[in-house]
């Protein structure tokens, strides 16, 4: 078993108040024997990218930086792995969104640079965050090969796969989600339902556990343009066969602890081997933009 | 809206009284109004895969055959376009587990060959199905693109995006699966959730409906090494979104007319553009068997 802690936290204008507050929930999950502790997407700050807006690149920090140096800590003084997120300055005008992983000794293991990015009303990325040029590696700390990955890329079954292919022994998901408040409560239901459905088939497709952390919480929209954003909580755990083993509530912030059974995905694999069966020699047009 | 008719039965050991039941069931939906019918996997037989032997070949037929123009007359008469599951002898020592769409004149509008292949106590399909050699493509019909797919493909995400990306509008899984009866209710469970799950995010991941239709009831082994199958029906169908429109329950047969929303495929597809941002340049390693 390994002991995942999940943050899930509404957040503040203040980026300190916010390290203060990632910083607290990370000690009292480490003192509750959490070995793996996730963050949300862009846990530093409220979620800018509801306008395009160059003030907000204020918010960016270079690896290494204050950033780098605080999670660091945070991971070595409660001897854990630490999955952050944040909105890295590469150079002048060159942004992405990275998440970053300490291991135990405060050592960074490794980055991934979001792939994946989303454009649409209230969620535009695309003006900040250049895509990720790494592509999709797993990234070697002491408890294992995490397979990090950020939000939008949850959409994506060939981001999981190419993780699972390199030997992600789990796959991890720090997000930033929510509902635009004018949408109704079926388009709700729809739209949350879709999140989940979709990473826990991750999980089935690839017979390995997904952890995905999101933020909770309503955050403005700055611009006056839109209704702003109702974030939807309900970061989960599911084990390799799609289980869910733990749910976050909607509505309000959560500091869990959830048990991750990792030698159930040797079972699962074998009872049922997708892996085994896959049609590579079919698949060269997966690379196409479209086929007509 | 497509009304869409699915036959969820259970088998006995004689073709002719199945062929006679699937077209009763043809009969009636189409008189409720049914413009597609879709039936399940192999529905001209018991399910006799669970065990190797080689008098079942007995059961397969060639295109054209009794079968073709059994279901290319039911397709006409009843003026559906008929989704029908087959075993296929191409040749002397080669067979496929291959599905057939009839178009409402009678016309045989194309074909699928199973590509992926189970195979595991049980499900010994290896024994019996060449892997298809056609690929994922779409079938052509006065209805529309139709993504045919069977069975065990319905755990691969590159079949379902394959089929998207050549303009299917649909996906459609004729199939035969259950439960060892020697299972835990908890296993059942998660395994009839991992199977449903995985075909809702096919329609998530490509903004198109999904309908998968299931046998029902339990066959025994032949063998008696094991202790048979449990055929879990739960047939379904979801909208783009994933969304439940219709599921079928799990012990009992069903002849259901289901409504599906076409147009709303071009409005989540505009809400949720997955297909804009798919990392092409990053996705050659989804050929390869293993990265390590």
């Amino acid at each position: 078993m390994l002991k995942v802690g999940i943050v899930q936290h509404s957040f503040l204008e203040d980026v300190d108040t916010n390290r203060a507050s990632n910083l607290t929930a990370i000690e009292n999950l480490a003192s509750e024997g959490a070995k793996l502790i996730v963050l949300s997407e862009l846990h530093d700050s409220l979620y800018f990218c509801q306008t395009e807006n160059v003030a907000n690149f204020r918010y960016a920090e270079e690896i290494p930086s204050e950033f780098t140096e605080f999670y660091s800590q945070a991971a070595a003084d409660n001897n854990v792995v630490l999955v952050t997120s944040m909105f890295e300055r590469r150079a002048a005008g060159l942004y992405h969104n990275t998440a970053l992983v300490f291991d135990t000794d405060g050592r960074l293991c490794g980055k991934y640079r979001k792939m994946h990015i989303p454009d649409d009303p209230g969620f535009y990325e695309k003006f900040y965050f250049t895509p990720g040029d790494i592509g999709f590696l797993p990234i070697e700390t002491s408890l294992g090969k995490l397979g990090v990955l950020v939000c939008w890329d949850q959409w994506y079954p060939e981001a999981a796969r190419l993780m699972a292919l390199r030997g992600a022994e789990m796959l991890i998901y720090p997000t930033a989600i929510g509902w635009n408040p004018d949408d109704t409560d079926a388009e709700r239901k729809r739209q949350r339902d879709a999140w989940i459905t979709i990473q826990r088939s991750h999980a089935v497709a690839n017979g390995v556990p997904v952890i995905s952390v999101n933020r909770n919480g309503f955050e403005e929209d700055p611009s006056g343009q839109t209704s702003g954003i109702d974030f939807w909580g309900s970061s989960f755990v599911a084990g390799p066969q799609g289980e869910i083993l733990y749910m976050a509530p909607e509505n309000a912030s959560a500091e869990v602890c959830v048990d991750v059974p990792l030698q159930h995905s040797e079972n699962v694999r074998q009872w049922w081997p997708f892996l085994r069966d896959r049609r590579i020699d079919a698949y060269d047009d997966l690379t196409a933009r479209y086929l007509d």
